[in-house]
């Protein structure tokens, strides 16, 4: 494969204190295309050449990139003019590695680009295509996002079998794989989703939870607190934060977990992420734990094989797990690449994962 | 000892939404005063008579009392018309129980009433006089409020030899226990107490703090994150909730935790207990656990031992840490109980553990 002597890359031209500009080319723009010039006889040895196939979509890059975050507090982070990181998922086109080969498919924590540089430590997983699994469950299910959701349930949250646990934004990429590692993995006895259309908890429902709630009803606590009962859930996965974690901080029974994943309703607006109900923590004895995946990186393979596990035989669906967006025939492949990723925080957010394809 | 044919008991008269009303005879009046008739006849096997010498006062009181609360969200609950629940120390007076004579001095979960009968199963703890400690002691050293102190700070918040603290309420009850705990006994590299005046952080510094900060000064925050500097704490022991967790929230460190014993600031008005800043969970994956003292139940001796072993090596100071109210010579000794109770949410409260002597 011939490799271009430019590409082009979205850095970030503005780094956002609220929502992103997804417009290009004004002073406040969030990113700003560039193109880059390419050199072979610059890859180092440990280096290959990667042609991105598909960017992971993931709300966490939000809080990478925003402005008035003190990097100290920040595991990882996108400066101004860098290019933007993402995970993705690519093809190696041109190796000094001795441990990857030309035409090897590997994920990793990689960069909006058309072509990335990167030395092999960067390479997460080089994936084994004679699974049969569509390349794209190794940025959904049997990628971070199923680690996260596997990871998140069993050992942060600890639901062991026969217990209960609510998960919200759960027709997402995250939420998804909760519902069904949390009722067909864990075997808990009582799943309930939240979502955010009568459609989505539709499927939500259909992938194994045992009820799910829109939260767009102006009733959805009451809706939950029926369904909940007095005896309460055992865990609260939460994905959102704000309204609905206060609420659900009421719902959570003595001694309980909730597990601390993500808490997209401030990511743009902290005030609406704002938190009520602190007292029932210490009154419920709950514990409430954050993580981030690479915090259980050394068990990703026991991970892995649940999950793989799980989907041979038929527990885990893998068909409807994502929605990809394809701009490999676009003219600019990457020019829509922020607009996609921007699609995680409006209402049109499709189920489950969501990934773009660019070539 | 004659025991009275009637005495005097404070009933809960109007469960407060938001702040009490101490003042009596008003319909929204939190408190009635009433009197109730005693026959020695009534007292069954295995109850005793206590006269009451102490009341603890305690912010949590305020929970259980509180309306629009959850009786199923809450681990004790005082019904109105029934007694107000207070810790206390008294002398059994009569006994039809095998465990305990006239003249025992006793701890239990008490009521605001000048005598009470009660079953031998609400005696907490049998005071050895022989030890020499002050009576007070055992409502607040080596009593709930120091085992609270020693239990948060050692299994809650896990603090090791060599780590850093913060903790709020610095010159309260559990927090100046917190302190010398911290100092003395886990042999913390650093403490840090916040309090509310610059007396009150002299105070906290002569307990073993390294340094208090006042948190009405405008800059509190500030001078918090020069002191606590770029490698943040190991454990926050929370007391108060709302802004001042809010911004702890940003300053433990990756992995660290914090203990949720209790958050003041918002029991009066809830919208003070707001809590921002919650990715930091996440981002820096905090661990957050509520508790109460009864949770420890079955450690109670071991930490019994290590407080009374501490203040033995002059490592807890017990000559300070109470104040004691002392309305025994009042012609109704009751009257003001409330009215004490209250210094707990006033900028009056004196230093250390406020306790009521009505006897």
């Amino acid at each position: 494969m011939t490799i271009p002597s430019s590409y082009k890359k979205i850095v970030l031209n503005n780094a956002p204190s609220k929502e992103v500009n997804l417009k290009y080319g004004e002073e406040s723009s969030t990113f700003r295309i560039e193109r880059t010039t390419f050199d072979k006889n610059s890859v180092k040895d440990g280096e290959m050449v990667i042609k991105m196939l598909y960017f992971s979509n993931d709300p966490a890059q939000k809080g990478w990139m925003q402005k008035g975050i003190d990097s100290k507090r920040m595991y990882l982070r996108i400066l101004e003019n860098d290019p933007v990181i993402s995970l993705g998922l690519g093809e190696v086109v041109f190796s000094k590695s001795s441990k990857h080969s030309v035409g090897d498919k590997v994920t990793g924590r990689f960069t909006w680009e058309e072509y990335i540089v990167v030395n092999e430590e960067r390479i997460t997983k080089t994936i084994d295509e004679s699974l049969g699994l569509p390349l794209t469950s190794y940025l959904s299910s049997v990628g971070m996002t199923g680690l996260t959701a596997y990871f998140g349930v069993t050992k942060v949250g600890e639901l062991k079998k026969g217990q209960t646990i609510v998960i919200s934004a759960a027709s997402g990429a995250t939420g998804s794989m909760c519902v069904q590692i949390a009722k067909h993995i864990v075997g808990a006895s009582k799943v309930v989703g939240i979502s955010s259309s009568p459609k989505k908890c539709k499927w939500v429902e259909s992938l194994g939870a045992d009820v799910c709630v829109n939260y767009h009803d102006t009733d959805y606590q009451k809706q939950l607190s029926d369904i909940i009962g007095d005896d309460f859930v055992d865990v609260y996965y939460d994905n959102v934060g704000g309204e609905i974690l206060s609420f659900m901080l009421s719902k959570v029974k003595q001694f309980g977990n909730i597990v601390a994943c993500g808490a997209i309703s401030g990511y743009n607006d902290a005030e609406k992420g704002e938190v009520t109900g602190w007292p029932e923590i210490t009154r419920n004895r709950l514990t409430i734990r954050g993580f981030i995946i690479i915090d259980f990186i050394k068990d990703f393979a026991e991970g892995i094989n649940a999950i793989v596990g799980a989907i041979k035989e038929g527990k885990i669906n893998i068909t409807e797990d994502v929605s990809v967006v394809d701009l490999s025939k676009e003219i600019d492949v990457l020019a829509k690449v922020p607009e996609t990723w921007g699609l995680l925080f409006s209402n049109k957010k499709p189920n489950g994962k969501l990934v773009t394809k660019i070539a």
